[in-house]
């Protein structure tokens, strides 16, 4: 099976790689190159990539910095790269990868590798297959609870795994019809309607403030998202809106379900530090001031849904449900 | 004291009115001009006036053509105006006012009256100014409610109920903190932060979807908006994100109050004709299309809330009370 383009917006060339632009999203397909780390930086913080394809962006550009160091300096020069990456946006464990990357650069190091850099790319792209075999596997799980004619209401933009769980409930004889948010301000709904429908999976945009209306009418079964954190109580944080779709599903009893990566050390969804955006990104529209400069902008990236607001947790290998939280990492880990 | 710019958005001239532009603002204060009820219903229909100065837009426009017409054609006139204005958009009950014009109109011309165009204006002004007077109240009644301290969210736009009420809290020395949504896709936060930041009332902006995650800070005591329609029963119809912002207020007790009109003859908030926008205001913007033509758009303009999740309507001579509801009206009226 071809990996969705969102699923996968960065690939790796000689002296670069290249990034899928998704803020031109879907008016135009185009990708931005990346040189060197502060350029990937960049391109995380100005969102031009998100979510999945920003880890795919931090580890490239360690590949670009192993390949460009010398024995001599490539400790330094790894060290240097993943600290400004790591920090690149808050509410993100990056660091846990690029403590990989600096364990992995240690170790070859302090080995005498013949080639040290090329150990370092090895060991990242030989993590990443296998984060590409977790996500096929999430989306299979994700496809096990999902049944034939379901509604499916998702927020913001998955990578490609919601589209990827389609994929799988077509080849089962399973119809899906879907229901996107548009995600202010960046419009992911953008990114969804725009990979679903491509491939003729029914899509029905609605602004952020129509939940409550469309969960009311009975329509939706399943609310599925991803999300940017998981903690081991279960607790996620993802996209701001998330937790209020959450609430009301609970209210309107829709079961919802979150894709989920692992949890590392964060005990709960309270531990991760919230993304606070420049203003700038929303009093602005094309240029032109939507909201005075008098007005105040409260702007978080990310809100935190608390764990028994959550059906179940699509894991790497199995659906942690409601009953099983808090707790039940802790069982699967 | 003088009436907020917004809570009087149109202005009688000798062979036309003014109509602000709300589509302008903030970044442009500019007035159309009016001059027959056809550009009157086009005013109306691409939204460059909502709410209180729809209604003005819709007397202004049947003056217009009571002036335009004589002994032997005002009946006619008058009637082809009131029933393209009437109709003009679905949700709104621009039919009882309008009813109101014809009657007068026939009272004048069976009666025999010396200027029965000049009667019709004369009624209709001396109405709009009983109007006013019933604003000025419920603002008064609303500023009875609030504390010294209170953090208010509003959600759209109260064509300037809010901030007359906030301007008479200040002269009772209440210090009152606003918080408003964005309002998609028409973005009404911009006239809320743009009117009530004017003067000097700190205000803070948030996106639609950040509802919840403000509600449950704790930071809100209470929730105060405009309603388009309100039913006998004391269910309301009111922006699109209303209701789940009623609905999430309720989950974190936070009293949540509408200012309303009179109910006239709807039983329920489900009688309401629930206006479904053309597609096209949410797909381009700034022509630039953001959403694929292979996805579908949901587009009411108007949500529903039931009155169970309202703690108290903001009437035209006094609050009714959750308690009371349904049936206060009855008592009230």
């Amino acid at each position: 099976m071809e990996f969705p383009i969102l699923a996968w917006s960065a690939h790796l060339k000689e002296n670069c790689f290249t990034v899928l632009d998704e803020t031109q999203l879907p008016e135009k397909v185009i990708c931005v190159t990346v040189t060197n780390y502060s350029e990937a930086v960049e391109v995380i913080r100005t969102m031009k990539t998100r979510a999945f394809g920003q880890l795919l962006t931090v580890f490239y550009a360690l590949v670009l910095t192993a390949r460009h160091s010398s024995i001599t300096n490539l400790r330094e020069n790894i060290e240097t790269a993943a600290e400004t990456l790591r920090t690149s946006r808050p509410t993100f464990a990056f660091g846990k990868y690029t403590d990989l990357v600096i364990c992995w650069t240690n170790s070859a190091l302090n080995e005498n590798m013949h080639n040290p850099s090329q150990f370092v790319e090895q060991k990242i792209l030989e993590l990443l297959e296998n984060i590409k075999m977790i996500r096929i596997k999430r989306a299979e799980l994700a496809a096990s609870i999902l049944m034939d004619g379901d509604t499916i209401l998702t927020h913001c933009n998955t990578s490609g795994e919601l589209l990827l769980t389609a994929r799988i409930c077509r080849e089962q004889g399973k119809k899906l019809t879907f229901y996107a948010t548009e995600t202010r301000p960046y419009l992911q709904g953008r990114l969804t309607s725009w990979e679903m429908s491509q491939e003729g999976f029914p899509i029905t945009l609605i602004r952020d403030n129509q939940t409550s209306e469309l969960l009311a009418s009975g329509k939706i079964t399943k609310v599925i998202t991803g999300s940017d954190r998981v903690a081991l109580n279960g607790d996620i944080v993802n996209k701001v809106g998330t937790f209020q779709i959450a609430l009301l599903a609970q209210k309107y009893r829709v079961p919802y379900y979150a894709f989920v990566q692992e949890p590392g050390k964060t005990a709960t969804g309270a531990d991760v530090t919230i993304e606070q955006r420049d203003a700038v990104e929303v009093r602005k529209r094309e240029g032109v001031p939507v909201y005075p400069e008098s007005a105040e902008i409260y702007y978080p990236a990310f809100d935190m849904t608390p764990y028994n607001y959550i059906t179940g947790l699509i894991t790497f290998n199995s659906i942690l449900h409601h009953s099983e939280l808090p707790g039940g990492w802790n069982k699967t880990l």
